[in-house]
């Protein structure tokens, strides 16, 4: 082989590998398929899986430029033993690779690039007709959020009455599923949506178990929970937009233990070599967010406030990825307005933490964007849009509380030459602000429902009063001149 | 004495003796004072006080009609064994006796009238100027605030840097107090504006400690600390419209323990032969309620949602006096937005407790209500009037939380023929109740801002849907046809 005909693969997009092998017994259990690849004195193992009809895949997502090589391993002699190698390249200019922890309660690109988590929660789009998964891909693309919850079961449960396009296990005829071999169709499609959110910048939060299950895969045996985690790792994980949620409300699903919890962790930790982030969402008591498999906080309460004692009490990045969702449904989580969900997410931002955003508006044909996707209606997604776009203007590292001003709910700072404070429920006609002296301070009023910067005249310096609109859910950009 | 000649006083108003006595020496330490006033084979007994220039009263408040007796008891042979009589005669119609609780978490007056706390605070509104004074007073007469919250002692804090008035006890050349000698013209004053807010319809909740002190009222001695409270109680108690609050965030005292506090509460009991209402005002930390001489909960908090918490903790009436106040001062208590408020009225009241308003706008005297009085300039006392006449027009006794639907934040009930439902922060635009299936109501959407009822068509029975506006902080009454 020539050096111009070896395969390439962009740093961070995906290398597979396509083998035939066995399609009779069952593959999903019988047989072990692996590869190794290796670049210089390191190598990485990565696992394969079977995608039906005899076919099976390993994929592979480089992280690290130069010629790699791979041999496979098996206990079929059909898929052992194969070897091959390629060149990982430069990456495209909007390919910044996975994204990771940094500055213990931040985020960042694998290229360095900031990543200020803006998420979103459509729990089963992937499940619905296909025109709707089309219209939330469309509705993404205008959207300024960069992570989606999404299941990889599907949803039974209020306004989730229809069955899906596609199960992830065949049905048996009783309508509960056969854990033991899964439906590659299902699978496939998975995949292709996981590409398109990454092509659009977003990052899928993949939700591995939830309780809301007519079918059985939240009582499926431990040998079955752990095939399927290795299954959907093994599938996804060279995709470089994926976070493991290890469930959602995990703490609703009762037999399930904490031992189990921790086993998955864990599976998933071995299983994925490219080490995505990992986390487990709460319904009311939290998981023990500083074992060390969890990569950051995944929470749910309804006070975005309590970031900073979350922080203090486990030393990692904040995320309130479900805070309750904008809408008007019958239940308390599902109906709060537009203007709090916006002031949760200054809450949280201005505390050093990331936050959910969620839409439930009644719908004739029960189409809420939390499980179905669809359109956005709601008037929080503009102001969450200016919110990001403020963050995106700010130096990179990620926001840090301070105290130049103990009477407001927010300070935060990014080093001292940017401030972001915020008022919250308070309406302030003035503050005092203890500001570094030896600098002066551009000041401009932020109003984040309507979504204007207002510059205040002259400049601050140290302890100085300030005037405020007194009106509540204001905010104030200082930055050194 | 013929009939005719024999001295009359109504139920519930002050029967006062006034007696010529000992100036010389410290008559407030020296002269023991009391009577004791028989109706029957009933004996109460009263402290006396002495209010300077020689002169010592003592006060009574009968509660029944009848002809009763006194005679006096003293260690001074000129107030000793004297004796007399009055009748205490039919009340004025406006004149309904002291509040006492009432269905373990409710209020009335002594002749069964409900009564429902909407409180205010102007914590030394009487250390003001004269005409602050009067201005307040007018303030009140068309304000919807049935109690107020004010100090006895002057009051050093923010926004309280100046001198007041009078002094309760005389100031030392260094600006400190005499403890062992009481000012009467201060004390006559405070009568005055007692007896004034009485003839308002305004429970006066005094304050009998507090910390934000440079005199030393709040550093005498246990014994000087006793003194004073017999003081106050013998000249306050005979006014119907006195509760006694033992201080105002009493956690912040730190030179004050807890056995101080409970014997403050023991000697303001053995003392107020009317048996008034008797709190104590937390900071931080709650006092225990469920101690037998404190006859409510006097509580701080920003939360008014948590009323349902502290009733089913101690089984006594829930009055948040502060939860924080509208206005836009610096300082986080003291810059919520009317909204707010009026929000936090309407959440405790729909939880079964009840409110204090305070009001905090800067002012260029530095005239704020919370403290002074003046003239209210908020949004919020329009509407808490709209509430309290509400609920005035509602069955007579106080609300309690019922389950007719689990979805809303707070549901109360006065037995089955009334329902008050309030949505709090959500907006749902449907909710599922579960009325009795044995009646029809009709049903009311309330705007508790607009200040609207708009009745719903038809009449609502047993397990039904209702469609409501999809805003936040509106109320739903239901009423049996």
């Amino acid at each position: 082989m020539t050096a111009q005909e070896k395969t390439t693969v962009s740093r961070w997009d995906t290398f597979e590998l396509t083998l035939d092998g066995p399609s009779t017994g069952n593959p999903f259990i019988d047989v072990e398929l692996h590869a190794e690849f290796r670049l210089g004195n390191r190598t990485v193992r990565a696992r394969g899986f079977y995608d039906g009809d005899g076919t099976y895949r390993i994929r592979f997502m480089p992280d690290t430029l130069g010629a790699w090589t791979y041999r496979t391993s098996s206990n079929s002699p059909a898929l052992d033993g194969k070897t091959g190698e390629f060149v990982c390249t430069e990456p495209a200019a909007d390919n910044h690779g996975p994204v990771g922890v940094t500055n213990t309660y931040h985020f960042a690109y694998a290229d360095g690039t900031p990543y200020y988590q803006i998420g979103t929660t459509c729990y089963v789009w992937n499940h619905q007709a296909d025109a709707l998964q089309e219209q939330t891909l469309r509705t993404l693309a205008d959207a300024p959020f960069n992570k989606l919850r999404m299941c990889v079961f599907p949803k039974h449960y209020l306004y989730n009455q229809r069955e899906p396009i596609r199960h992830p296990c065949p049905l048996n005829g009783d309508g509960k599923i056969d854990a033991s071999r899964f439906n590659p169709a299902y699978f496939q499609h998975l995949d292709r949506r996981v590409k398109e959110l990454m092509a659009l910048g977003i990052e899928a939060d993949l939700i591995l178990f939830h309780g809301y299950d007519k079918w059985g895969y939240s009582e499926m045996d431990a040998e079955s929970d752990d095939r399927y985690l290795r299954y959907v790792v093994a599938r996804l994980a060279a995709y470089r937009n994926v976070w493991w949620s290890m469930a959602n409300e995990y703490d609703l699903m009762k037999n399930k233990t904490m031992a189990d919890w921790d086993r998955f962790f864990n599976i998933v930790q071995e299983t994925d070599p490219h080490e995505h982030l990992r986390s487990i969402h709460n319904c009311r008591e939290f998981y023990d967010h500083n074992k060390s498999w969890v990569t950051h906080q995944s929470i749910q309460r309804p006070d975005t406030g309590e970031v900073g004692a979350w922080r203090a009490a486990c030393r990692k990045p904040v995320v309130v990825d479900e805070c309750r969702y904008e809408g008007n449904i019958e239940k308390g989580w599902g109906n709060i307005s537009a203007r709090d969900m916006v002031h949760k997410f200054w809450l949280a931002t201005v505390k050093g933490g990331y936050v959910g955003h969620g839409e439930t508006y009644l719908h004739p044909d029960d189409i809420l964007w939390w499980s179905h996707g669809g359109e956005l209606r709601g008037e929080s997604p503009a102001r969450v849009a200016f919110l990001k776009k403020l963050i995106e203007d700010g130096p990179a590292q990620g926001l840090e509380p301070t105290r130049i001003c103990g009477d407001l709910p927010a300070c935060a700072a990014k080093g001292d030459a940017y401030y972001l404070l915020y008022t919250g429920d308070c309406q302030p006609a003035l503050a005092y602000l203890n500001l570094p002296a030896n600098a002066a301070y551009h000041l401009e009023i932020i109003d984040p429902w309507e979504m204007t910067v207002t510059p205040v005249d002259g400049t601050f310096q140290g302890k100085c009063e300030v005037r405020l609109p007194g009106k509540p859910h204001m905010a104030l950009r200082l930055r050194r001149c």
